[in-house]
């Protein structure tokens, strides 16, 4: 049978929507006996057997494909199926046999999804293979990462030099270019890094969003310099996931038509059948978030079907599109189809012959057959001339649109203008105290005229974070070429949207914000901003008891401490207007780095001897009145205590006491200075320290030392005006002056 | 007006469906051109101004509404409703004169919600305003917890001894019983602690678990002991909240009938209007979760709406109900009603007095005018008759069922059985090597016999955590009598749930289980159970790079450290079979201190030395060939590194050093031992230490001092076999070695 067909697109969905037949019994579809629709009479009697969630997503199915019949395409011949499933046996055998060789992965996603994923990279993606990070390629995520042999696969065939047969043959090996799970920062023509189920999805939304920004900004009416879809495949997993609510609603919200997600709906999860936990149904969710939800209910061989959805998915351009592709996990096991037992470990010899049997797959282990290889060789070229049409195109519209062509590029190059440092504000000791967070927002405005890539917002407390960009509109569906980003209560989601956009063009530099505390609702994007490598910055207002009032749910105590102990990020917690804008000097230069800016709501002076410089080697002298490096005391303090550190310094040096005061705003810049700078700020001679910040004293022994003292909080906060608190909880320069006697 | 109706249920719903007129004209709701169902002909035109979300809103409802007008009631009599106005306007005032007098909190909810506030606690729930702790109490969960001046105020009126007239005026002080938001371990009558959005909700599904549980287990046919409802308020920025997704799906799926939520619609969050951000059809996910779903399209004014509501929310048993009810935030005042400026700042006097005149409250600040007092007065009297009648059932109950009585009373007390720790397995050197999360599901395994209250699940890996109990069946919504519960992949929504079921009854023991990393996922769950001191057991398994081929997505680091720094919370690594079975010693007998285990998917040898003892003191010595306390050297592991600090010491030892051997399970209950005991362990003269962990060394110089060395993982891990990891980062037993003897 040729793969071709002469259907009708509506024909085809009509088709599918009155079959009676499945392959998968689950799955069989009956009319219902509700009330037909605009004269449509339904004959067919209820099915008893029929799922109640089957029964909803299919009524409300039902509705849409009615809405939807009217836009009739005609789908169009592509490869003959012979060699389509010679292809997609391909990519299934790649899976086992590497998964084989390691004896460890997940084979059964990789064998469900290889007919989708046959499509979107054969005939479908827009890509260069040898050259994995053009701009406007098209972009996919396997949000259910643990199916990375898929990916995998699909890069080798594609002609990837990042996934050669060695590299398969070494999966999951020590130092390989194939992890298990697929990671951005080692395997070129990886996106994102998933895994941790539900962040490639929300990642995915940054990714598109970030390519309708750019398309709203840039492009021309003869120009769409711009213009790239975002392919997601994401499973079951993921969709249990709040995460992905979180992003889809925001998807849904910002209409963001050219974000195409593949649903794996295998039914089956680690624990088994996704029965025992996830009956909802995804179609009418995903319907009620704003999304054009198509299913195909033959995923394993409905190549057509598969077509079919995704050209109907480029026509819908106002919504995102949710395509429900029901699959077999470990498609083509004779004995472990079906079951959780091919989800992550390897089939074991025997069920792999049994498994090449019933597949008539003769080849030996990693084979791809010549015809097949033949077939996607053309990628190289056509991936080489789509590159170099749209470089073409480039060169006409740098030659039209000089500026705008310029812009862009730095953002494609991630190349920051020369001297936007420059436009960081600095403050002397007769600036008026203010809050770090309002001093934070002064910085963003500065940079958002300096830095093209510079855009973000907050989880729905722009005014208390202070966040606005004065100079934009929001983004929205209609205003897309706005930068301020309305992300509403949803940090787990932004964190990860905006690894998508990071990680989208190296010129694009995101920030979102929150307060403190609820970073612990955003951890897991933010883990992944400093595994991937994806420099976004994190504004983190409300950073300690100094809130008040609101009380201990909403007072961070342990934050500080838990991501100091994170490894490649950057926890920075600025005491002034001079430390906050170091702090963003700093963010903005570490591109692969996350930052986190711990910010006060309390007014903080500008202090003496605070300065940008400081900031960048994380730890600082800001006064000292001793000298040939031999204080009697050193106290050291962070953010919205090293005023107090200041004031305690004062009333020892009344005393005759030589003191000195560091500011110590990163832990990790400090680590990384020479072993001479660190011995000039914190002699190890002097073991008279005393240190004050308003958190867990979790970690300070390292600083002070075993002889020194760390005054902090090891419990919870409480609720009060803040001068009560701190007074309370011995946050004083009483204390510190106390401690320091005692010490020196 | 008379507030009774003689209304239909049926015909209440349908006057609301086709009224054209609403008190909020963003919620006119038309009828629609979309075809007709079951011959009702509609002859209304499409109003062309009604949002797309509305019109996919009110499609479904009419849906909905048509099927569901089948069960009809009649509404009874209430108290009248010029009552019920001057006692909701006292809820209104005694919100905004405690937030005029904090100057800080949120008075906007208040005014909305009084009226369904009045309506649960006056009319509906069923409590003991003498005994909050009363068991069968009808449980409430203000999952908004910025408007707690709500509930406060109810709990007043009530007559609840924890919030008396000067605790009003003292709101949000220092010391106070009515802290910034509701905890529920400062004021007795709540129920949970929230304020960190969605995690209520998810709580109440805990709680309606709990009552859905037991009232299987123990409830007979003669006698429903157990028999409560819970209510949640929960508002905007709940439902934007993927924590809130993942609870209720899973609150559909199990079908808690007595589970009933009113959705705060005040279309205004802290940014602004929600359509900023929150275009969804929230109406249409509940009912894709598999809730019934009812509008009050006037939550402001309409007294009977709201009654009917609930009445049809209490007659559809096998679903959860959410009523949304459309509200104005801060109704009543004339000028920032229905804005964000009523959401979280106090009015100001001049709009307190402009909303006194508009509202007709002529009293003075704090009032609680006669008439009120006197009808609320009644809730005392009345909640001691509920729960004596209870008492009195519960008395012949005991008589028919002593067995079912005893357990439960213990649940219901917090009592543990005597004896019930030497179910727990020991080990000796001779047995088997094993994984810690396989000998943890022995512990789980041995306790769900003696421990009526333990129950619990994963997080979809059951089958990796190894958390079954063997001897029951899956809770589900046709047997939920069984404990073993199946979270699917909602680590949050596990967390947040289980800390419901734990702050049900003081005798319940939830256990909840993932991969070490995704405790990242969960962390703003873990830290509620650590603030609301729910004794929750964390079993957290693949707890470092031993894990292997998953790679560093899935391997933690900073994770140890990042609990060790968090107050009120157990972070215990046992080594082997017996440190497991005290592990879990410790964790059942904190029932106010939530713990986590972290436990190796790698299998480990039991060390000679380990004990039950030990791990009840935090750190111990497991072996010692030095005499005189004063060890050459001392090894200092936890979890799987105590084995490799094991086989150090054996080769030091050969050389003629002597060394002690630590394990440091806990580090909180270390600290909690005497000066005496950690001498005895850790001498201060002895600063040749040598720590080995496979996590972040970050901590740990408070352990080893400025003269030790810490080995450990201060990067992101790799994607290979977990012997070749430990050894590239250098996580063995030479390093140890060769450590020591640099320093001894």
């Amino acid at each position: 049978m040729a793969s071709s067909s002469s259907l009708t697109l509506s024909q085809a969905l009509l088709a599918r929507a009155i079959s009676h037949q499945s392959t998968d019994h689950r799955l069989s579809l009956s009319t219902l006996s509700i009330p037909s629709f605009s004269g449509l009479k339904s004959t067919t009697p209820l099915a008893s057997s029929t799922s109640s969630r089957r029964v909803l997503s299919t009524r409300v199915n039902h509705i849409h494909r009615r809405i939807r019949a009217a836009a009739v395409e005609t789908l169009n011949a592509t490869t003959e199926t012979s060699l389509v499933e010679e292809s997609v046996n391909t990519i299934r055998f790649l899976a086992i046999d590497a998964v084989e060789k390691a004896n460890s992965g997940h084979p059964g996603l990789p064998m469900g999804c290889a007919p989708m994923g046959h499509i979107l990279y054969d005939e479908i993606m827009r890509y260069n293979p040898k050259n994995p990070y053009w701009f406007n390629r098209d972009r996919f995520v396997l949000s259910a990462g643990h199916g990375c042999m898929l990916q995998y696969a699909l890069l080798h065939l594609a002609g990837y030099d990042s996934v050669k047969e060695e590299d398969l043959k070494s999966f999951r090996q020590w130092g390989s270019k194939t992890p298990g799970h697929p990671e951005n920062f080692e395997t070129p023509g990886v996106e994102v890094t998933t895994g941790p189920l539900g962040q490639g999805i929300a990642n995915a939304v940054g990714l598109a969003l970030a390519e309708k920004h750019l398309a709203a900004r840039y492009n021309k009416p003869d120009s769409e310099i711009v213009d790239h879809y975002t392919y997601v495949i994401l499973g079951d997993g993921c969709n249990m996931e709040g995460i992905s609510n979180e992003a889809c609603s925001l998807a849904g919200h910002w209409g963001l038509g050219k974000l195409i997600a593949f649903y794996d709906d295998n039914h089956i999860s680690i624990d088994g059948d996704t029965e025992i936990a996830f009956t909802e149904s995804v179609d009418t969710r995903f319907e009620a978030l704003g999304w054009h939800v198509i299913w195909v209910k033959n995923g394993n061989t409905g190549y057509d079907d598969i077509r079919a959805a995704i050209k109907e998915a480029k026509a819908v351009t106002d919504k995102p599109t949710l395509i429900k592709v029901t699959t077999t996990i470990g498609f083509g096991s004779p004995n472990k189809a079906n079951s959780y037992s091919v989800h992550g470990s390897a089939l074991g010899a025997k069920e792999v012959d049994a498994t090449r049997k019933n597949l008539g797959w003769p080849y030996e282990p990693f084979h791809v057959p010549e015809v097949v290889k033949k077939h996607w060789s053309r990628h190289t070229p056509k991936g080489a001339s789509l590159e170099a049409e749209w470089n073409a195109k480039f060169a006409e519209y740098e030659k039209k649109y000089p500026e705008e062509a310029a812009e862009l590029k730095s953002i494609i190059k991630g190349e920051l203008p020369a001297g936007w440092e420059k436009a960081l504000p600095t403050y002397t000791p007769e600036s008026p105290a203010d809050a770090t967070r309002n001093l934070s927002q002064q910085c963003l405005n500065a940079l958002a005229t300096v830095l093209p890539g510079l855009l973000g917002g907050s989880a729905d407390l722009a005014s208390s974070n202070m966040t606005l960009l004065k100079m934009f509109g929001d983004f929205q569906k209609e205003t897309p070429e706005e930068r301020n980003v309305r992300f509403g209560v949803r940090e787990h989601g932004m964190g990860a949207i905006s690894n998508g956009i990071a990680l989208h063009s190296p010129g694009m530099i995101p920030y979102c914000a929150t307060f403190f505390v609820f970073t612990d609702y955003m951890r897991g994007a933010i883990r992944l901003s400093a595994l991937s490598e994806a420099g976004v910055i994190y504004v983190m207002t409300h950073d300690s008891i100094g809130l008040g009032e609101d009380g201990p749910t909403h007072q961070p105590i342990e934050h500080l401490a838990s991501f100091r102990a994170m490894p490649n990020i950057l926890m920075l917690r600025p005491a002034d207007g001079n430390e906050t804008a170091g702090a963003y000097k700093v963010a903005v230069l570490n591109r692969k780095r996350p930052s986190v800016l711990a910010l006060s709501r309390q007014k903080l002076p500008n202090l003496a001897g605070s300065s940008i410089e400081g900031v960048e080697k994380g730890g600082y002298t800001i006064s000292d009145n001793s000298s040939g490096n031999k204080p009697d005391v050193i106290l050291i303090g962070t953010g919205s205590e090293l005023e107090i550190a200041v004031k305690a310094a004062e009333e020892l040096r009344k005393e005759g006491k030589a003191v000195r005061v560091v500011s110590l705003v990163s832990w990790e810049l400090f680590d990384e200075q020479s072993d001479a700078y660190k011995e000039s700020v914190l002699p190890a001679a002097v073991t008279a320290r005393v240190s004050i910040e308003a958190g867990s004293t979790f970690g300070w022994e390292k600083i002070v030392g075993s002889k020194g003292k760390a005054i902090g909080i090891d419990r919870f906060g409480a609720s009060a005006p803040a001068g009560k608190i701190y007074k309370e909880f011995g946050i004083t320069s009483d204390a510190v002056v106390a401690a320091a006697k005692q010490l020196s």
